[in-house]
């Protein structure tokens, strides 16, 4: 068994150290092969380690003197905050001492540093952020949700091609559909990027396309991987996150209105309970940012130990089944028919 | 008191000319302003107002012999159904005889008709569709949602101006806030297009335009007006559908699971249907399409009697309150600054 090396950012996150070091301890413990290298604070991570049983030989730490915070500039905290625990957990995954990277810290930041920290994987032209989406199905993975704008054809291939590797290995779900958004699901339809992109998706041997998906049947669950504009694909996820708060919030907010209503909420709060579970973030693991030379993953900002210990388990399957490998050799046979 | 004269489609939505010519009737005996031409079928409009009480002077019956369905090609189906009860409706619009027309049909027919038939108002780039949004608090209207895609920042400005002028004379809204939809609140974010419009928003003196607003604070109500670039803005209206459609799916079928939770169903029905009626897109109205020489209604294809009575109360506010008048005369001030 391959022994895998994951950079935790122990710092950032809305939950505060204690939580991040928690879940990784867990995540130490439930993956015999792991390798956790917890930068941040020295002191503090130690002391917080120091409550816990695990294998002392497989979680390292890195000391890191700075923070960098959800009010920093992306791009400037990135390349100023050198000693920075983002930055120096973004250094191990650079120099090649960790495969993979994990943080719930300054999404900005996470993006910029892991192109400029991190760097491309050969032949990558953009790196998308992904996130697995709740659907009345099995979760869909879209992507680019917002690492890129304004891009061309090709890279919105590549991000097909990325997502399909991701889905099929890291997820499990085996020669995953693959679908662009579009205004209308006739061909014809759409703006000239999603026209142009069309053929070379029909073109491209190596995923399942099935072509145009319109917005209202993502959350039906209609296709595995759903390929997006950077612009669009956030619009996607933001709403998808809003409008869902938004809604269950006036609803239970009708739920409590007057003493019967209440009644009725304690009676069917175990039923709802379940079916919202399947909605939940939480369980879905993070947004794994893809296309770079390591594996790196956002978590949100109020994660808990659970999320960290998914993310984890993520890193295991992306590093196991050799993701990266799949997704460098997927482009070098494209670049190869592009000089045929 | 001006009169108003209304032209309407009768066919081609999905509960037939019976519950529109319904509509109808009831939509002139509260206006007593208002004329209807009702365009489809002579013969079984006539059997169907036979049973009304209403001002004979006040519904005119236009006959058409051809029906434009939602299975038509919209392009081809406006160019060469020339005897559609659509095209029929939309050419009183153009040769003046009518000020405003409202369909139920296809959705695509409608578009391309407004705009072939009827004709852009003078001064006009692009004519938007336009979604009343329900929200936690007050309506917005969204536009574009789809009519245009690949469009220049001036034209998003005029679109702008356009949603402000209708949301403060029909919508009654005063001094409606106007916000653009971009992947992140500060300027610098965006793609080409938004970083290019935000400044000419800025500059803008007759909207008041308060800034960016990411998709996720769309269903707060943070803004009366809503910009978007009409492919981001078909996905935000398609994604707020669908998946409202789902999670309300998914929380009914949690309710109906078992039988404890079907009593608390019953007791919280009552002020869970009151929360959910301000989310009904049936009482917001129609979706006007503006900057044409008239105004055109596009209401659900699965409209009841009610909508094409709001929709008439709309065309009424439209023309009362010369909407069309006033979207000329800004787009002239544009014009006049353009050249100094």
């Amino acid at each position: 068994m391959k022994n895998i090396n994951i950079a935790i950012d122990t710092l950032g996150g809305d939950n505060g150290l204690v939580t991040v070091v928690k879940g990784a301890v867990t995540g130490v413990n439930q993956n015999k092969n792991v390798y956790v290298h917890l930068c941040g604070p020295e002191n503090a991570i130690k002391k917080q380690l120091s409550e816990y049983e695990y294998d002392k030989n497989r979680i390292i730490v890195v000391n890191a003197t700075e923070e960098i915070t959800t009010h920093d500039h992306p791009v400037e905290a990135v390349r100023n905050k050198k000693d920075s625990s983002m930055v120096v957990a973004l250094s191990l995954v650079k120099d090649g001492t960790c495969d993979a990277f994990i943080s719930s810290g300054n999404s900005g930041a996470i993006l910029a540093g892991g192109q400029f920290v991190v760097g491309r994987a050969k032949g990558v032209k953009r790196t998308p952020l992904a996130h697995m989406l709740p659907t009345s199905k099995e979760p869909s993975l879209l992507l680019d949700c917002g690492a890129n704008v304004d891009v061309k054809p090709e890279v919105l291939v590549q991000f097909a091609k990325m997502g399909s590797i991701y889905m099929e290995n890291v997820v499990g779900k085996k020669k995953p559909t693959v679908a662009i958004v579009n205004i209308g699901t006739e061909e014809e339809k759409g703006n000239a990027l999603v026209k142009a992109t069309i053929p070379l998706l029909k073109e491209c041997k190596d995923i399942n396309f099935i072509g145009c998906i319109e917005s209202r049947e993502i959350p039906n669950g209609k296709a595995d991987v759903i390929v997006a504009e950077g612009f669009v694909g956030n619009t996607i996820i933001k709403l998808y996150e809003g409008l869902s708060k938004m809604l269950l919030k006036e609803i239970k907010g009708a739920m409590m209105s007057n003493f019967s209503s209440k009644i009725g909420a304690l009676l069917i709060k175990k039923s709802l309970k379940n079916t919202l579970s399947r909605f939940n973030a939480r369980e879905a693991g993070g947004a794994p940012l893809l296309g770079l030379k390591g594996l790196v993953v956002k978590i949100h900002g109020n994660s808990k130990e659970d999320e960290v210990i998914s993310a984890i388990k993520q890193c295991v399957e992306f590093v196991e089944k050799d993701v990266n490998g799949k997704i460098i050799e997927g482009i070098a046979e494209e670049s190869k028919e592009e000089t045929v």
